[in-house]
């Protein structure tokens, strides 16, 4: 990429991320695109889709996720690995209001761009539960696919005002139910 | 009320039940006065908001839901007593998809026609709690609230198509965890 249109990208999605955060994740591309002073098609030249931007705007967190999986998996007892990971993903999925709805649906959409993200998260989830399983530290009949949707869970939780206060003790709960022992 | 009156309200009350199991708690009011065949002033002074309609509708399940709780409250092991009602709770609020995160927001806002039948709710699953925590069946670091969250968690996992198959199998690891024994 030029870096003009480096620069350009990265206004545009300094603008979204803005935008996003007061609005969520339904916040109009239109009035994204105004606020960053191109037209509409500029902005879906660089992201044609609503979940392109947001794969975008999450890519750091993601792969920083996805770091700390291998990380955890290296070291410390199993247990504290998992929950430590549950909690990183459930404060990511929050980083954006709403994007806990899109990443549900894109994880079995193999055409959202927010796909291959939400796949790897999973599968990095799955490893460090069987490794809790292994050690017997984990209930064996859940898998990453049950991981996933309680993170997802957990995230909207903390997403809806009335329950956030509670979403901490409540992350709690369900990482005990995870855990066996 | 006037019989004519009465029968235009289930008119609208049929046509609104309907749109909102196509679309979710955010159909077009405007559409469903349209297939109503009325204005949308008439539909708005039968229901003046969104959460006025979704009361009207749900009114039935809440009343049963309530009239349920005290009868398990009488009858059977605690611990059965609240799984059951949980189970009946999360059963009403997929009713209609996207009506959990209505109920989460008329739980805090008086102001909300859903927040009557909301907080009688969370009060009938605090008493079945007290009574299990009484019997040392449930978790005694968890209140009414966070049953109410709880219920809502899992009610949303089954509204998201990836997560719907799993919904049934998260209930009870769910409500393992609530339950101490």
């Amino acid at each position: 990429m030029r870096a003009d249109a480096r620069k350009n990208r990265d206004h545009l999605l300094a603008v979204a991320g803005a935008a996003i955060t007061e609005q969520g994740v339904d916040a109009s591309l239109r009035d994204i695109a105004r606020r960053a002073d191109v037209g509409l098609a500029t902005l879906l030249r660089h992201f044609p889709t609503r979940e392109a931007l947001l794969d975008a705007l999450l890519r750091t967190s993601f792969d920083e996720l996805t770091a700390r999986a291998a990380e955890l998996e290296a070291s410390g007892p199993p247990e504290d690995a998992l929950v430590s990971w549950l909690r990183d993903c459930v404060a990511v999925a929050r980083e954006y209001r709403g994007v806990t709805e899109l990443m549900a649906a894109a994880i079995e959409d193999p055409e959202s761009a927010l796909h291959a993200s939400c796949v790897a998260m999973r599968a990095a989830g799955a490893r460090l539960l069987t490794r809790a399983q292994a050690a017997g530290a984990a209930r064996t009949d859940i898998d990453g696919a049950d991981l996933f949707a309680l993170v997802a869970a957990l995230a909207w939780l903390g997403d809806q005002s009335a329950f956030a206060p509670r979403a901490e003790h409540l992350f709690g709960v369900v990482a005990n139910a995870v855990l066996t022992g």
